[in-house]
């Protein structure tokens, strides 16, 4: 079976990324990419599903998988854990399904020590005007709010050398096609196409 | 400036390799794309031009150039010799365009180990029926010769795993999709967009 690609997709808040990935989604089919679903111990709001959203685990539980080292990532926000469980992602990997994590740069560190076969992704507005008018959103907010956004966003930023594709989402469609055209490389690499094509090249090479 | 990539492509002949690039050429801007021309020893033939099939130079000439470390790679058939000019690539490079070399694994393994930066891509034929019905051509040549080119094409295959990725020419528009695929994905590389949107980025980080 042909192993799937992780994907860790950052960006700071205002740059796109959610509405990029679910878009994603729609136009692959579903066993082709899936985002992941993370482990939380906050409490489940309406309209939420354990398994769908997150799953929603009590602190103990979370504590004890921590323990056990069964998170590729976890952080705690807000008082609540949050947290991305190895096995769930490497079930999905190993149908040859890919796997887009959606997550800041700090889980993305954690989650390149321990899987260095992931691919990362950053993905940036297209200039400081716009992001400023994206994080001011509908106007409700004090400057204080947006500057601690802001503050928050160019934080974010700091760390996209640490990435391994740039995508600077200036028109919609043009960002989504660069995102599927990296997922469609990757798979067009060595290691996956020799999987793929196992038996055409046995038989080619065999003379 | 954003320094252009180098493709190294190779296949066993029958694989279709030249009308991909070809098509490539075609469909892609002039500036962005260009088959590097390669210096020669042998004869000009009627209808090639100087710079544009080939750089024809005396033996002496090309002697000198491999003495002075001029080639990417070089290799001498039926007593002709036939070489890669680094001064020739890396001056199309440094204009950002990207420069596709066809070549054989051979030269590919030289060039691997002068730039490091170069990507290589192998191509397949579909089958191996396809790849013998291919290799017979008109139907003219003798079993003999047409064994030999089997044997020269299996070779070739035999280094495969050498590549960075690998294409299978079943479809031709869907392995010339794959070709554009990588060459997009490849320019979405941090290390290629850091450069081209390195005002972009400076303005981003700015707080």
């Amino acid at each position: 079976m042909i192993q799937g690609t992780l994907y860790i997709v950052s960006a700071p808040s205002g740059a796109g990324k959610s509405s990029l990935i679910q878009a994603l989604l729609k136009t692959q089919p579903l066993y082709d990419t899936q985002v992941s679903v993370s482990h939380t111990t906050r409490a489940m709001r309406p309209g939420e599903a354990h398994g769908q959203h997150y799953f929603f685990v009590p602190v103990a539980e979370f504590e004890r998988m921590i323990a056990e080292d069964a998170f590729l990532e976890h952080a705690q926000v807000f008082g609540n854990y949050y947290g991305t469980s190895r096995e769930t992602i490497e079930q999905v990997l190993a149908t040859g399904v890919d796997v887009f994590l959606d997550i800041d740069w700090q889980g993305a560190q954690q989650i390149r020590g321990k899987m260095s076969d992931a691919r990362s992704i950053f993905i940036l507005p297209p200039s400081k005007e716009e992001l400023d008018r994206r994080l001011r959103g509908r106007g409700q907010d004090s400057e204080e709010v947006i500057a601690r956004r802001m503050a928050q966003a160019v934080a974010e930023m700091t760390h996209l050398a640490e990435y391994d594709y740039l995508i600077v989402n200036d028109d919609f469609n043009t960002a989504l096609l660069d995102l599927k055209t990296i997922i469609r490389a990757e798979r067009l690499r060595l290691e996956r196409q020799k999987l793929r094509h196992d038996a055409l090249i046995s038989k080619l090479l065999a003379d």
